[in-house]
């Protein structure tokens, strides 16, 4: 089994380099923020995720959970490092002061989260979701309920849930049934929600879900659901946690990967109707979750991230060991030497590295767009932010697939084999497509919301702004094939925009049956400006004799790689775009 | 779960129109032998596939194999089945009469066995290695050692496995320890074989292992290796399975997939030393394996059409049945209606009947070769079937990666969930790009010995075959289109061979570096060739009202997405190729 180590330089690059980790600071009033601090706080949690969450990965994949009358049993071990997380401080990172919280900037939230989602991508979805409902309810809960639920939850003592799915409606939440009737200050809720990620477990005292549900007036559709808190234990007149709510865990999924992360079968109100309280106002919680969503979904592209650098070190680890090929004098070397093993070994560092660079980059729209002082500057950073969100989650979790694929196929026949570990990055990645908005789901947003909306003007702004990249790199002597290449994917990017707008109102299966080619598109032209841009910063710290220079002059290699590897997928994506939707839609469905 | 069907009208389609099957038999010798026998084994085998292997395969995922006292237990029910499928004559078909063998042509055997593979691929690996036991024997072995065990192994009474890999010998064969000391008319083989697939069960009442081991005196490396047929059970002079011989299963392993196929440690001579008859003459065993490598990867390369055409069926059900979106009138709608549902639909079948079409072309070559009256027509399909074998293992094993993922990704959230089936075929699938020779090894194959070892001639004849496909797409207006495209992908292949050529002298490491990349452009080629041959076949019988027209006009549909949606892929991989291996060299071991 692979020990996880987490790249920091590769972190505090992004951070800097990309991101400009202070003067994002500075103008968006973290006043006693600082690189320093960021590099401070990656340090202890590269402590705590290598030492204390990833020896427990693979205990957590073979263990998994068990459903008993008492509710669902995490992994044997799980309780104990969860408390030491809490009891860290690690729970409260990003939430506001207001409610115990650290309020530290999303961009280095999120560069701590790729250490636990590397360490243990099932242990940390626990305090992912947490964070989503308490920004649910600091968003648009009423002050009692902040007051009454908030600073327990940030502080890790609660953890919470998100309840949306049904067995019938997924992607199509128009169609919940969960039923809410008023009954004095609360609601009463009856329904089934499935999929619920660390629905129950024994590691806290007690557990908020965040419940979608209808009022009996509701509107049809969309247009009718609701928001609500249903505490696991009612609480007391102190607030502690005190009567057991009617609502619990009926099943659990037997899953492909993360094992040890319970995927419940919620049922509400089995009795009497399990006790809610609105969140809000009557029939705006999916708009509510809307608002949730930017940050949710670039959560997950994280986890792209977090398990494609897990599997990359264990396949490196393995290929530096494992000796295949005798030299003249009859000494062995390991397989790393070969071209095809450095292949694998450099597409997985190099797409790495470009995923990173853009789910931080990404990350640092939040800030900028949640705390800019201009209007303009307001509206420009939310464009990007929504624009890119969709790409986040899409490209880094499609990439990510292709990673731990190659994490396994460079461990030979042992990468087959369970006990080498790798297999379960490779199960533990695939449900990153899935959940939080399918591939499919993040293309047409991309392509519809995010870029037919605004007449592709949000998308126009970003292939400018990748133009200057290109002007950058081109003027550089060393750089000039890059900057050729990233050309062209950029002239790729132009023309699909171009095509979309047009051919999408003259056919109306068109933005569908193009998006995801479309969003791998643009996934691969942001993955090669922040490479470009990476490869010109470390060539000008090189330069100035600044920074480790083997690290430099590595990024110098994963940006040539990218450039030459990755970057020609974005036209073959072109040319079966300007296709359209012709054969896709061409067959009757008996025909299939 | 999803039920299996044999797509018997592309199978039959691929056989007569591609592989051209009455043709192939007149001119080979297969006199009793014609299309319309081949439709009754195939309508046949479909149905014990269909009614009798393949619900066994889920159970087979859940139960997987037990180690006891008495051995390898197999699941429970594959005992019976596999009687059944001995007892129809089924692990017959293809050995020579002489040995009771049918002497079905290979391709008709493919085409069986393909259904086999889909229904049940751990459970027809059993059957597999068994004919590449027999094969061992029957090209290699004594007319004694031919008598004694060829007609139980080909009656399916006994089967046979393959031991070549040892904990430090994997790719590298040379690195080999097993011992065999002469000991009269026999040899005693001493030491541990380990990814031994069926290397115990309880099925039939004998095993016999083909095992690699060297002699005392044997050269170092690979030139000392021999290969020695060893039986679980000692034959009595009735040539019944009487004591047992010194070699035993020691553990099975723990594995990402083909759970019920026993992937089995074996141990040689724990006690007194294994007793083992040489095979043909000493030192010669790995030349002897080299002999049924075309076989036996092309076997692999057809797992890969049959793992995605089960994939592709379980998606499509779920498809078709799952309903998601809601209609004016407020019924609701399957998700096959949506574009990118179908886009992934669409990717799915028609690269798996590309897939299929290559493999069944490339197990014609294997009949040509074998029985062709003039020399040089010998001589010339020897030469295709060498070039195509790595292909059609490589990028068929490689394709069924996407595939298998598209078929999970279908089922949104479902796909993750191990119940629902996708996951199991996207998990078996995994092991393809492995055994048998991994994708790397296929691919330095068609570079070194299939390409630069014959200054490309191979590939010069294939390239100049595909001209002719593309001269008559281009001759015909409907298909103008994919005449231009194949023309591109046909262009990106010479230019590849050209670039090989060039540069493989020139840089030690260019050829490796760029290997699995030309494998693919070839692949991706060689698909839409057959695809492009397909389309004009299709439309002549629907211009002669031939056929059923729903079936060829489906056809010319995936024939038109595989141009537009697989073939561009060529062009990204030759930019790719014609970087050569300068980013993929350049890090110390250390900057990884």
């Amino acid at each position: 089994m692979s020990d996880y180590k987490h790249p920091h330089q590769d972190a505090e690059f992004v951070l800097n380099e990309l991101v400009g980790f202070d003067d994002l600071c500075a103008a968006n009033g973290f006043d006693d923020i600082n690189f320093e601090l960021a590099s401070a706080i990656l340090t202890e949690a590269g402590k705590l995720g290598s030492e204390v969450l990833a020896p427990l990965n693979v205990i957590g994949d073979n263990q998994g959970v068990k459903l008993t009358e008492q509710g669902v049993e995490e992994t044997a071990g799980f309780k104990e490092a969860y408390q030491q997380f809490a009891e860290g401080g690690w729970s409260s990172l990003i939430a506001d002061e207001e409610y115990e919280g650290q309020g530290l900037p999303n961009v280095l939230c999120t560069a701590v989260n790729e250490i636990w989602q590397s360490a243990n991508m099932a242990f940390a979805l626990c305090p992912l979701l947490t964070q989503g409902a308490v920004e649910a309810i600091a968003h648009h809960g009423s002050e009692e309920l902040k007051q009454t639920y908030l600073p327990k939850m940030v502080s890790g003592e609660w953890t919470g849930t998100m309840n949306l799915t049904e067995p019938d409606a997924g992607t199509d939440l128009a169609a919940i049934k969960t039923r809410a009737i008023p009954n004095g200050d609360h609601y009463l809720i009856t329904g089934q929600k499935i999929f619920i990620t660390w629905g129950d477990h024994q590691m806290t005292d007690n557990t908020i879900h965040l419940v979608l549900a209808r009022l009996p007036d509701a509107p049809a559709g969309v247009k009718g659901i609701s928001l609500f808190v249903v505490p696991k234990f009612l609480l007391d007149a102190e607030g502690n946690p005190g009567v057991r709510n009617d609502v619990k865990c009926v099943s659990v999924e037997h899953k492909l990967g993360i094992h040890a992360s319970p995927t419940c079968v919620m049922s509400y109100g089995d009795k009497e109707g399990a006790i809610g309280y609105l969140v809000g106002e009557a029939n705006k919680g999916l708009a509510y979750m809307f608002t949730m969503m930017n940050c949710a979904r670039q959560g997950v592209g994280l986890q792209g991230v977090a398990i494609a650098e897990r599997s990359y070190q264990q396949a490196l680890d393995y290929a530096k060991e494992r000796l295949q090929g005798t030299n003249k004098d009859g000494s062995r070397f390991a397989i790393i030497k070969f071209p095809d093993v450095r292949r694998m070994l450099m597409q997985m560092k190099s797409a790495t590295e470009a995923m990173r660079a853009l789910a931080f980059v990404g990350a640092a729209e939040v800030d900028r767009a949640g705390r800019a002082q201009d209007e303009a500057d307001q509206r420009r950073h939310q464009a990007r932010l929504e624009l890119l969100t969709p790409i986040v989650k899409g490209w880094i979790t499609e990439l990510s697939q292709e990673i731990t694929y190659l994490g396994t196929q460079v461990n030979g026949g042992m990468g087959f084999i369970e006990e080498t570990g790798s297999a379960q990055h490779y199960r533990d990645a695939r449900i990153l497509t899935i959940y939080e908005g399918t591939t499919g789901i993040q293309a047409l947003d991309l392509v519809g919301r995010k870029t037919l909306l605004n007449k592709g003007e949000a998308l126009a702004e970003l292939l400018a702004e990748i133009e200057e990249t290109v002007v950058a790199l081109s003027k550089h002597e060393g750089f000039a094939e890059q900057g050729a290449a990233l050309r062209e994917a950029l002239e790729a990017g132009n023309t699909a925009r171009s095509w979309l707008l047009e051919n999408a109102a003259k056919d109306p299966a068109a933005a569908g049956a193009v998006s995801v080619h479309f969003m791998m598109l643009f996934g691969y032209l942001c993955g090669g400006w922040l490479m470009g841009q990476s490869a010109l910063r470390a060539q000008t710290l090189l330069d100035a004799g600044e920074g480790d220079p083997e690290y430099l002059k590595a990024k110098l290699v994963t940006a040539q790689f990218f450039s030459e590897h990755l970057l020609p997928r974005t036209k073959a994506s072109l040319e079966t775009i300007q296709k359209g939707s012709a054969s896709i839609m061409a067959l009757s469905e008996d025909q299939f």
